[in-house]
């Protein structure tokens, strides 16, 4: 049976642990190309490179048998180079991360990592991004890797439905609780509240910090951030098609005098 | 009766003439506060600055009543900025725009415009981005004038669905032909074609410039594609739950074994 053409990305770098974790394990699997950013793209969402040049240039990393691009653009350019320009056939997936902290809930519109999977599903690439909650530079992958074998092996064995991506987070590692299985879920309704640290430069000028709090403003049990509490490996089929189609009838009838 | 408090931004920075025209036609309708990119922030998407530190400087760029404040960061960085720091009160409304070209179909996810009212519409305010299907500096927005007023008092007098905000799009001003009406649309099933030109810069080392067609595949006559190709201008409302929703079950069928 042909190995199939493995596209790895993520939004941390391309040095970063996560992506090494990622690489090692989709080496397992087939033929891996590694295109990622050449630093951290963290919270880049959807943002693309338009009016300035990218830069992409093959190197090595370790002794594994991936090919490795690093590129000078987001996390999305990374999966648009691959495709158009560095890859001469279609990648059969294409993976992202694994994200160094959380990707749930509203996160999923903010993270470069989600929006390169949406990236992948947009050109038809059965497409999976996969997040660890936990921040830290030096994250314990060993229980993530469980589960992104069997996400991983599910989707190259059966596919994903065209324009859909997968929304893969995984709890922390925390000792004597092991991860209780697999949920799939919607996106919880949560939210930032945000403030901004204002400083002053030592020229005397205003600077702000984004700084932040999560709120989780959802009390189902069928969410993201439900599963992820209770230890769950929590699943969110992704769409890129944004409209609410609950909302088009009652917006017709208030613009109905235009039409 | 008091003056609703409008909140404008935009992703082409705060002296393109899209944001100039829009800043005009908010002042008679309320208060405005202007934060916006102080250079150009296009295809931005839902990028954030959160790595990095954020320049935000009151300036007055012409005579209206309007405040301005110039932002070093994206167009989500600014709708953050002005609702946690900036503003003592939450805006009635957060219009953003008018942008140079389209964001109809599959634009809508990398544009740092609508993600400026995606932003609002997250944060409990109506929201609503306007584009005009041309990319000319020098655009003529007549036409699309008329229009914006009667969906910003629609907005104003009725108020918009929690977490939804509007995606309005402007066709471009050709003689003879006047806009038809508004329709109220789905976003398109359309994708960009890229290609990567490959250059060499002055020391003989790669770059790349992204390059683009853009294909509709939608042949449905209820897209914004169709509205705008048949000369309507179109409103699409987007959500930021980006969840597959048609997809939850067979999702969960694939991977019961691991529940």
């Amino acid at each position: 049976m042909k190995r199939p053409l493995i596209l790895v990305t993520n939004d941390d770098g391309i040095s970063s642990l996560g992506i090494r974790n990622l690489i090692r394990i989709m080496n397992d699997f087939g033929n891996v190309v590694v295109v990622a950013p050449d630093g951290p793209q963290s919270a880049m969402g959807h943002a693309i490179t338009i009016d300035s040049t990218l830069r992409c240039d093959e190197i090595v990393i370790d002794k594994g048998p991936q090919k490795e691009f690093a590129c000078s653009g987001t996390p999305v350019d990374c999966v648009k180079l691959a495709i158009n320009q560095l890859l001469d056939i279609k990648p059969d997936l294409c993976v992202s991360g694994i994200n160094h902290g959380s990707n749930s809930s509203i996160n999923v519109i903010y993270s470069g990592t989600m929006s390169a999977a949406v990236e992948g599903a947009l050109n038809g690439i059965p497409s999976i991004g996969f997040s660890l909650l936990d921040y830290a530079q030096d994250a314990d992958f060993s229980q993530a890797e469980d589960y992104i074998r069997k996400v991983t092996r599910k989707v190259l064995d059966q596919g994903m439905e065209k324009g859909i991506c997968l929304n893969v987070n995984i709890p922390k590692v925390i000792e004597n609780k092991p991860i209780k299985g697999i949920k799939i879920c919607r996106q919880a309704n949560a939210n930032w509240e945000e403030e901004f640290e204002k400083r002053m430069d030592p020229k005397g000028r205003t600077y702000y910090w984004l700084t932040g709090k999560f709120v989780n403003y959802d009390k189902g049990t069928d969410s993201d951030e439900w599963a992820l509490e209770n230890h769950y490996v929590s699943i969110v089929p992704v769409q890129f098609d944004i409209t609410a189609y609950s909302y088009l009838s009652t917006l017709s009838e208030k613009f109905s005098n235009y039409e």
